[in-house]
């Protein structure tokens, strides 16, 4: 019994240390987690260069395994200590830390997807956490708000397009044609994602004078729906932004509640009336 | 006379059928409508790649043939079973639906225009109504309204643009000449959208230090004029959005100030106390 | 004497038909000017096509001649039957008009300038007075006004982008130098404004390490910086909205003002006091 | 003693010329600084330029020597006239002052510096001081206040574009390889930049098919999320352009309301009669 409780405060204490960042030992984890990550990643870009690859191949693999075994452990050791194991596995966080050490063990299957590792960049975010940017997080949070209050107009907007590239896709296959780049069908809606997106890459691009004429019509087209998911984030964000300015302000002297209109001349949750200043 | 009734009686059941879906069988046929129009979007795209044409090139046309006898008979039957036929058929979904079954028969006469059926996509918009995707629905329709609302402004904007495609397509023609890749005035108009949308496909490019210096005039100057649309659409959204939140509020039933918020207890005016609903 | 007042009677029955657009006559020249304008644009858009050129040679400068000649009589119509004459020389129109005639006149020394020509499709723009499109000319006046409203914001940005892409154009040409496509300086801020603007035509693009990695921080400034002008002209044309929106409400029954706000209570023109319907 | 009052009179009157321009002697100064900035950057700009360079080589090396050196006695003086020297040199116009002579000595090191030299461009700032144009300013300043209110969701919005670049660029790498132009995975994060901020050369472009599908992906991403910086800077210009308009007007000096609109002849919350000033 005894020794039960003793492992239940080693657990506490490595939770503590692990996902906590209050205690020193907790901020130390964290700064040789981020460092790691870094560190890791780096190694994995640089490694993909050639000329450095052919000379310090086996410095490459070895820190890649270091690094992989070491995360491999840290996840291991996450999964033990932390009390609601599934919620973990399954939160956002708990599957970017199994991606990030997945594509080294695959590699052994099929060479090359250890590149994929530097998905463990997403594990980064923590860092929010560690330095209290609290302010930053904030801030992220308003963008993601907004991106949410406006993921139904955007996922609207979206479907709109994927039907849009499909059909223009088709007329210009039938327009051009595989003698000037359009080879088939799905090539020509890449050829549409590109023009309306307008990055326009130009690795294929019309060449008769019909299909110049109809790739202006779509360029202008997408120059001019560019516009809506402009307008859709810029109306959540001004929302977002005069709510927060809005409702910081009088505070009922009488119910505490705050966010009353400059205008109101009684408090609306408890009907006091406000007195003049 | 019996015969007639029996008749209409089967008129209305497939009408129940056909074009609405909250029977079981209507929501069974609207199902297998959308299989079968993603079916043969596939069917058409697939058979455009080179390799897949040459192997299966006899599996392609018949089922190319089957689905759009398949429309054909369905556009027949809406025809048929609807009461007010021309309405339908100069409707929007009644042109998509026969847009969606004419490039097969064209086909025959012209090969190739087959693949324009992948317009039978647009005939996907159905299913919002199928799924009961209202709230998508209401969102459609607020991009919709504000697209209406400004599309007077739209228009000069794409008039100007128009005017001044060509009016910098036919200098640039002058500048740069057919040398470098300016041919003749309507495909400078053609490199003008290119680039004044900020598409910049690379195909054709000045090469004098005039024309560069035209080009990266035009450029800005595209990079300034983008902002006319967003703004216009932001502005249209913003004041539906405002619309939205402002005027389905409340009214006191004492003073009669109405725009309340939901979570007032007090009228902000003369402090009466609402009763909960 | 009878016959002076003869000659103003003419002229002013001229300007009636050249100037204005309520009488049939006036109507029908505008109409046949339109025309003629429509047709010198296309006619000169065409005669740039090569394979054309070859064949109607004789066709086109004839036809080009012929507008060019009739416009120089109605310029000179205009300005003898004008009485502010030069008023109207120095007005958008007058330019313009002389402009429309120039080029022709012109490519007898310097051959190849008759292209320019295209100029006279903005006398194009007399058409919304003619169709009395005083819909569109008032939206069209909305965003010549937000354009106006926020020029000095938009030239304070674009001298701003020109600063920037002088300095960013010399840093690009000491990193990649001529080797790599960057001839010289003026070549690098014409590739620094194909970057910044996000048009990225590629045919100059970095090929050095350093050179594509300060590349992706001019292409990522270049796609936050868009936002500046896009917010500009937003604001104004809201602003704009607004005003509209809120100055068309309440009229003071006392001394007839508009644009009372609705929370006012006493008329801020006369003082009236305002019964609460 | 009387020397050095003699000195620190000097002293003023050569801070009165070179800092300010209020003087005639001062404006002189200001306006001759002006041109040599332009003069010598245009000088460095033409020497690049590869015939002109061969030709008259020594005039410029000439040029760019006598304007480094005369630059170089101004700051000194700057330097020896201004009482806070560190204030001055670690100014912004301080660092560029000093930057602006910097490449040219740097040049008789590593030959082909000399053309950074061009960053004495930024110089030019000093012209709104000059021609007192202080409405430019006053916008410049709206706009460089909109930028430093939105700083910090934009650091927040770039660290994501940094992440996700990151990411891209090595899943695009594995997809395509090095056999594709993706030669390693510093290329694919500049591939990443170039796609996601919608410039598109076509340097790189993606040659599978798995390929072109993940980067239309990218593309459409790319485009959704412009709408973010776009959104932030909207919304900061119009609180701004918001606070500008409505808190800084009158108030009446009976009942002490506040924000009457500048024609307000009649307070509108009590009916008290204004004097006009």
């Amino acid at each position: 019994m005894i020794e039960f409780t003793e492992n239940e405060k080693l657990k506490r204490k490595f939770y503590k240390i692990i996902f906590e960042a209050d205690t020193p030992a907790g901020k130390l984890f964290d700064v040789v987690l981020i460092w790691s990550i870094l560190l890791s990643v780096v190694l994995v870009v640089v490694e993909s260069v050639h000329e450095y690859n052919e000379k310090y191949q086996v410095l490459f693999t070895a820190g890649e395994w270091f690094f992989t075994i070491m995360f491999t452990l840290e996840y291991m050791l996450r999964i033990y200590v932390i009390r609601r194991k599934t919620v973990y596995i399954f939160s956002f966080f708990g599957v970017v830390d199994l991606l990030a050490i997945l594509p080294t063990y695959i590699s052994l299957l099929f060479p090359g997807t250890q590149y994929l590792m530097v998905i463990r960049i997403l594990r980064l975010m923590r860092v929010f956490r560690v330095f209290k940017l609290s302010n930053y997080l904030a801030e992220a949070n308003i963008l993601r708000k907004a991106l949410l209050a406006s993921s139904r107009k955007i996922l609207v907007f979206l479907s709109s397009i994927a039907v849009l590239v499909v059909v223009i896709g088709a007329i210009m296959y039938v327009i051009e044609g595989p003698k000037y780049g359009f080879k088939d069908i799905p090539t020509s809606i890449y050829w549409a994602v590109v023009t309306l997106t307008t990055v326009g890459y130009g690795d294929i691009s019309p060449q008769t004078g019909v299909g110049q004429f109809f790739a202006s019509v779509v360029m202008v087209l997408g120059y001019a729906i560019i516009a809506v998911p402009t307008g859709i984030m810029t109306v959540e964000l001004s929302a977002l932004h005069r709510k927060k300015n809005t409702t910081t302000t009088r505070v009922c002297p009488e119910c505490m509640h705050e966010g009353h209109d400059d205008d109101a001349r009684y408090c609306k949750y408890c009907g006091h009336k406000f007195i003049k200043d």
